[in-house]
């Protein structure tokens, strides 16, 4: 059960003019499921996005980072789940050409125009037959009111379809904004996490397009972690069809990308949050706010200790204020000239630890109460600066484990 | 269920001369149970040890630390469990000053001569006069064949004490050594592990007991991980009560060194490794080692990695051969130059991947096998040099979550 996540409504996803959606039941690991999407572009379109920083990255991160680099014009994104085509070697890489080779034939476009990505179990084959077989009927199933069924078509682990939809005024003009995600688990993005697609009707540059997908992950995706475990095909991607009839945005100083960004910023954000909701066995959802650090990479390294720290994330789960553990979160990070009597500890509003030590008005009762809810906030203030970070996590509960015993099976 | 780690025997733990123990019930977090240890020592023995590095450490380790430096003349080891006294800031410090003033008053040596150690819950109050009160018992229990109730008293959620001893020959002279130690989670150890002591008869220097403490706790007890939280009490402690009659050594070259050195880190390899094979939730004994890195560093990074990988874990405890999980703990480490395609995993003597992929000869049911085991040995192939690290841990298993989630209650 995802916390506080709303089921989606299909009328709540808005179409993005010259961004059209298929989907298709391929079979890829088990029948009966949509699990083949394609995202047809318009000529004209600009594409952006974040790989994982894994080393051992996957076929279809390989081929569409180097593409995107190239700049060839993206046509068409084709994403499978249920195979990660991670770890597996030149073969895999065969296997990723083959699947745009042919998505370039059927769409009348260069194969350098494809951009592949693909999610599941890693270093098993790709498919390559069953996804051959099940562009066809993506490509009869593409339109631009379908972002509904691509949201479920990229599901794993997720328990419920992950999308985000807004528009926005810029300069007079209706914008519209309309993403993706999938997560559920193998999360700690180094750069994004797992796949997201957010598509904008706006026109945007290339080099602004880029600026703004980095700016956005460093913001939402790159803050979340549920286990740690990086993933081998961590991607998000931002589309701009440029069907608006707007002048191109080229100036990050403008009025205009500041907009966008705003709201590119709040989509992402939107998604990254619903994947920690939906994390694998999540019955918490926790924001790890550390603030007053020398700079942001301080902050951040606390508060991914804080997020990683199984003790701290069992004991949420049991609603069990051993709060202790956090402080021991804290401490192993190496933070030079830290002193923990400066540190403070809070609960939500309840301030838990000062000066080394718990504070004579905390009472057990409150961080009882605090730990009952279903979202909390861990607030870290570290009296030494003024940078300050953001994470999000959930809790670790048996259902992880479950999840995680019987993955594959 | 600990994984193949045998119930104590009390006759198979050797008497060290000039080292006696006593226990007692003291009621620290709750009654009928052994919970205070008192390690007293002939005027004449020296103590090393090293700690945890993290910054919210206990009172006690912060007074020990101080003393070992200072280097009193240490007479007196006081052992609680129950409480961790971490987290409690100054008056956390003057609690445990009392304990090291009345264990001194009734034992007649100086306060400075008192090393005081605990571990338990974070951010109590240390019940100073539950553990004065139990003081006198500890006293009158005060004999040289009393290992095997110090085992049990030490324990916080360990479900087997944890015990080594073995005499070994110098230049024809019989030497005893004996440790206990204790887990069994927030285990990633820093320096060394939660609680472990060792004692010997041996004639040893202060510097080269402190080489000896340093030495074996890089070979054992920070070459384990559990959940790789690390303890904010973490203390291994070497006691030389100098009684052997043997010439003091004094020279790390010296053959008698060399032999000491070897028997001090096998039995704090079987210490630690106890440590892991009880460790929370553990049904397998899981050793990782990776091998042909550039240097030590990057091969201890990498099997870390592996080694708190929840996905790794998890997937272990299910038994089940989701292997593209270790590709991608590998991945995940920042190795200058590291080039996947060299790299070669296998289970035990099964290669699985090698090239970046998959090997052709892999068979499921030999990855099955071996997963079914409840000892498995990771080795990672780095191909890039002659370096190598070893590490040992566990799976993450439903009790794990159960644990930690009722350890307060």
């Amino acid at each position: 059960m995802p916390v506080n996540l709303a089921l989606l409504d299909r009328n709540d996803l808005l179409s993005v003019h010259g961004v059209r959606l298929g989907v298709a039941e391929a079979a890829i690991k088990k029948p009966g499921r949509k699990d083949l999407l394609v995202i047809a572009l318009e000529s004209g379109a600009n594409v952006a996005g974040v790989f994982t920083q894994n080393r051992f990255c996957a076929a279809p991160v390989v081929i569409a980072r180097e593409r995107l680099r190239a700049n060839h014009g993206t046509r068409v994104l084709v994403v499978n789940t249920g195979n990660a085509n991670a770890g597996t070697g030149a073969d895999g890489l065969r296997r990723t050409h083959e699947v745009c080779l042919e998505t370039a034939k059927i769409l009348g476009c260069d194969p350098e125009q494809v951009l592949p990505f693909s999610t599941g179990v890693i270093m098993e084959p790709l498919p390559v037959e069953r996804i051959v077989a099940g562009l066809p009927r993506c490509m009869d199933d593409l339109r631009e009111d379908n972002w509904y069924d691509a949201a479920h078509a990229i599901m794993t682990t997720d328990t419920v379809a992950k999308a985000a939809s807004r528009r926005i005024d810029i300069d007079g003009l209706s914008v519209t904004l309309t993403g993706i995600a999938k997560g559920a688990g193998m999360i700690h993005p180094d750069m994004a996490t797992m796949l997201a697609f957010i598509a904008t009707d706006a026109r945007v540059s290339q080099p602004q397009l880029q600026a703004l997908a980095s700016g956005a992950a460093a913001r939402s995706f790159n803050c979340i972690t549920i286990d740690g475990d990086t993933s081998t095909n961590d991607a998000f991607m931002l589309i701009a069809s440029g069907t608006a009839k707007m002048p191109e945005i080229t100036d990050a100083a403008s009025v205009a990308f500041r907009k966008l960004q705003q709201a590119m910023t709040e989509t992402s954000i939107q998604l990254a949050q619903a994947i920690v909701r939906d994390g694998e066995g999540a019955t918490k959802f926790i924001t790890v706010q550390v603030e007053q650090g020398r700079d942001e990479q301080e902050c951040r390294a606390i508060a991914f200790s804080i997020a990683h720290s199984p003790l701290v994330k069992t004991a949420f789960f049991a609603s069990d204020p051993n709060l202790g553990r956090i402080l021991a979160a804290i401490g192993k990070v190496d933070v030079a000239g830290m002193n923990v009597h400066d540190v403070a500890l809070y609960l939500d509003d309840v301030l838990v630890a000062e000066g080394g030590r718990r504070t004579a008005s905390y009472a057990e009762a409150d961080g009882r109460r605090v730990l009952s809810q279903a979202e909390i906030t861990i607030r870290v203030l570290l009296n030494r600066g003024d940078a300050s970070a953001t994470i999000w996590t959930c809790d670790l509960s048996h259902d992880y484990v479950s999840i995680n015993a019987d993955y594959r099976s």
